[in-house]
């Protein structure tokens, strides 16, 4: 963690300090950069969010529902796993990211087609009307027609999210600048970062007024 | 992570290295212990486990499914949310840890009965013969009649799951020795430790033979 609390120290003010403190339940749906793939911290990005968080003095419980391979498609049908996780007296938040895996080829064609991946945006972005909700964009990878496939995908995903009235995180922009952080996943297996990527997705996140914490 | 590589430090000797790394993913399924509710590293014993195996040079994919006031029974429903984290062509490998809900006491009654809780064990267990599968039994909490039920299901667990051919890993006779851990819980919530006791849970696991790396 010690990367990280140096990276975090000249973070956003602590928040005030309530006498009786809310428990949070955050769950984190979506695909292995959720999941943290690659990380030799086990954390991710997700993960440091939430041990920030818990440093300001926040009763943060932690789900990682990122699973690798999975589409917008795949975390559709898995959506009731949210709902086992949050309890009704708890301050229930989803953070949803997803996408790079939708534009992936395979055999000759993309993984799930751009219109149905918005279809099942605008159906996932509906169910997370219920809870506090945040999207975060999906990072760049190591490949360049599909990175332009991905920064499409996002800057969509961005309308939609608004337009649903959530909150969203670009990742692409600044990652797609950061020499370092492409050297390190061209390195390691041309997708995923190692721990000083995800430290940086996470300070992304951080320093985005739109993060809670 | 200082706290635990010092004290993983004199660990077991590294295993041997092999040319092709293994890609291998641990689904730990159970209750708020395995998904480390209170450690403000946000690692739980669980992420512990997979961050050490990592330093020593495995290929690990870490899903964390621990679901807090999750019993038995609560488990067992769940169970396909296991499938969805395998891969075909990974070693996929499943630590199954739960029983402290069973034993609760909720408005005058037991949460599970002792003998809905074996049969769930005995079919969890089962369920767990196709992949390589480990149980890891209750820790004990700060209330002295519930001790006594955690003690009693941890060893009739361990029955239950050696016969089933499954390595079962202790934790109850072990933590309940251990009065910095037990004050550590009571000043906590009076069931969940902090970083401290999760490093403890962590070591008790690697120290064990029944572990895998």
């Amino acid at each position: 963690m010690k990367n990280m609390n140096a990276a975090v120290k000249n973070s956003k003010p602590l928040p005030k300090t309530t006498s009786t403190m809310q428990d949070t339940r955050i769950c984190f749906i979506g695909d292995s950069f959720v999941n943290g793939t690659g990380d030799e911290m086990m954390l991710g990005w997700a993960g440091r969010l939430c041990a920030e968080a818990r440093q300001q003095g926040h009763d943060i419980t932690y789900y990682n529902l990122g699973i690798r391979r999975h589409t917008s498609t795949d975390i559709l049908q898995r959506w009731p796993e949210l709902a086992l996780r949050q309890h009704p007296d708890s301050d229930n938040r989803i953070v949803l990211s997803c996408g790079v895996n939708d534009t992936m080829m395979e055999n000759g064609a993309l993984r799930v087609d751009f219109e149905t991946t918005i279809d099942n945006m605008r159906e996932l972005f509906k169910r997370m009307e219920s809870s506090p909700g945040l999207v975060v964009g999906p990072p760049p990878v190591g490949d360049a027609p599909q990175n332009q496939r991905i920064q499409t995908l996002s800057n969509a995903m961005q309308i939609e999210a608004e337009t649903a009235g959530l909150p969203f995180i670009p990742l692409f922009d600044h990652l797609i600048q950061d020499s370092a952080y492409l050297a390190e996943i061209a390195k390691n297996d041309g997708a995923h970062p190692k721990s000083t990527g995800y430290n940086k997705i996470a300070r992304i996140i951080l320093d985005s007024e739109k993060w809670w914490f």
